[in-house]
């Protein structure tokens, strides 16, 4: 077979996501990875390589060597990778699986993510988001995120935590028809403001929930891609790394790999953030999403307030925000706040969302809200307090 | 920069290996990666793309997100990838790496190992080795390993337990000259036989040690490699998993994963095993080295005790195998007994070895035993008990 260096998905599976007492950590790899090759036609035995991405599976299920795991469930001997990149262990995945394919090495290629922690008592902050000399201090990822958004509510006082608490009541709203959600329960910025405070200024529905599930996604390679109907091409993918600690960073309030994984992305897309019409960003606390509606370039900095606020007026099914006469979508399912957060699943989730939306196979489309078919996806995500990001832009040929 | 799908190693560095209770976790890892930046000309901020592999770090040094952390440490923003698996962490960051170069998306790439665990009370074996049902059973991984030796001692009684501890002596006496091995000190089989017992059949000195370090690989696109007069091509590179549990194998005594990873390896690189000048083979049992000897082709199965027997008969300062008339050499350095088996590092360090005496850089070089320069190495990387094995060959071009 003649191999160029475009990569699509072909299909897409998930789990339902939430806490999963009854599930082991592979029926639910399986399941996501079954439904994903279903949907492609493909059976296990046709997958010439898999890059699985999980975070705390050593402590949580005290399972090392996932590749070896996995092989053993599937009964097949191939290539398998594990990343690990804390909440970005999933998005670090997708970006090992498009080198696979566009290695020419691989053409058929299984990107997956699991996480399964909800039976155990996580006490797993400090590793994926605080450095050594601010455990010292207690802080942990909850508490970065908010230091960040109090930090964040100073120097750009336009923005309230009224706005903040209305990115979790939109994400609440659309994972309302998502079945595979986590929380489905709706919510008002009234309940978000006044429940309890996690850390200051965060109450817990500021806060995305942890959650077992997993992911799977087909990549394959751009030849094979057309002989599928419905295939989705990944144009864009970049990654990009900052230090763990926030008071390393240039500046307090930025995250510079949000800009440079974009740009990568952008840059080998031929597209700009204007072509983008529905978003999976990474609201494991409200303030990443705001932050990246600003740092992507939807909005100026310190500006997202308003397109949140006027956003929010509308009668859709859906939170639409209008940007500069474009109208775009959020977070289609709810994103990690009721979507849920299986930390190792989230990055490779994103895409499966993207991928249904943009081939019409969602069960919770969101092409009435828009008011159009969606044609280009970008889905952003993160490990630690912005240390990792990868953002991927997914389109269908038009 | 026009890009060809070559691969090529262009400096290689490491730490020494050892209990290193001094040294932290990064600075092992810079050290090595500085090493081998020095080695190629090139600077931290030429690095287009970073990929290291880490067995046990959330663990021993209570650290995920290895990216971020390197990210920190190093004062650099570029996608950074970990991988997981068990011992064959390194090598599957190697494989990952090629296919970084490969994709086109990367031009100079820094793969990585690192491991700082010896002063932590290991409680791993059995998320690397043991499967849920043998745990069981009391299984670690020295047990299952152990089992595996008992069984094929059974099947194959021409080999005695003294050739096993042969191949102990030998990768001592390779240490010997090598100033960045763990053990140094020369043993006798009668030692070997008669130290303390770890695991019937296995005493001490059929194991090889708990280590710190770090290793590190500059891997550059073919097109850049014209630059350097020195380079070194990873013309092939196979993976393959196997399951965990011993007891789901096809054959006990037989380690598919071997046969399939190398039989991908030779195939990319249009060699056979006949090609090979020197050896990396992973020894973390005695056991192990002598199935790779049987399992990549070098005899036929059952075989190897003569290869082995006839090979000490040899004056040179290193122990010299003939095989079918042409003359090879075994983990040039030690191997992971002696030279020390840092769990991540080691998939890493054995291709810096490689590189090493390829390149005629090495401080303990072979080719005087071997009797001229080796132009073709192989290395073999092991997770768990031949549950993820990758092979990479390593040439010079004539």
């Amino acid at each position: 077979m003649p191999r160029n260096r475009e990569v699509a998905i072909v299909g897409a599976g998930r789990t339902k996501f939430g806490e999963l007492y009854e599930r082991s950590l592979i029926s639910l790899t399986i399941e996501a990875g079954l439904n994903a090759l279903k949907e492609a036609n493909l059976e296990r035995k046709d997958i010439d390589e898999m890059i699985v991405g999980s975070f705390i599976t050593e402590i949580a299920n005290e399972q090392g060597n996932l590749p070896a795991f996995l092989s053993e469930e599937l009964g097949i001997n191939i290539p398998i990778t594990r990343t690990e990149a804390a909440c970005g262990s999933g998005g670090s995945a997708l970006y090992s699986g498009i080198n696979a394919i566009k290695s020419g090495r691989s053409d058929i290629v299984l990107v997956g993510g699991v996480e399964k922690a909800t039976d155990w008592d996580a006490g797993i902050a400090y590793m994926a988001a605080a450095s050594e000399w601010e455990r010292i201090y207690n802080f942990n990822f909850t508490g970065l995120n908010a230091a960040l958004a109090r930090r964040y509510l100073y120097e750009y006082p336009e923005t309230k935590l009224e706005h903040l608490a209305l990115i979790s009541v939109k994400n609440h709203k659309h994972a309302r028809d998502n079945k595979n959600a986590h929380l489905r329960n709706q919510i008002t910025v009234d309940q978000v403001l006044k429940s309890n405070i996690i850390s200051d200024p965060f109450t817990i529905f500021h806060c995305s929930p942890v959650s077992d599930g997993a992911a799977a996604l087909i990549l394959v390679n751009g030849e094979l891609a057309k002989e599928y109907e419905n295939p989705v091409y990944i144009t864009g993918s970049g990654m990009s790394t900052d230090s763990i600690g926030l008071y390393a960073r240039e500046n307090f309030t930025t995250l510079k790999a949000n800009k440079l994984a974009a740009a990568a992305a952008f840059q080998e897309a031929g597209r700009t953030i204007k072509d983008v019409d529905i978003f999976e960003l990474h609201d494991a606390f409200t303030i990443q999403e705001l932050l990246a509606y600003e740092e992507l370039g939807l909005v100026e900095k310190g500006k997202a307030w308003k397109m949140i606020e006027e956003g929010h007026k509308s009668s859709s099914r859906h939170v639409v925000y209008n940007v500069n006469g474009k109208e775009i979508i959020a977070n289609c399912g709810g994103g990690l706040k009721a979507d849920g957060h299986p930390v190792g699943a989230t990055g490779v989730r994103q895409a499966v969302e993207l991928y249904h939306q943009l081939t019409g196979k969602s069960d919770h489309p969101v092409n009435k809200s828009l008011g159009r078919e969606p044609r280009v996806g970008l889905c952003q995500n993160i490990g630690g307090t912005g240390s990792l990001i990868t953002v991927h832009i997914l389109e269908v040929k038009t």
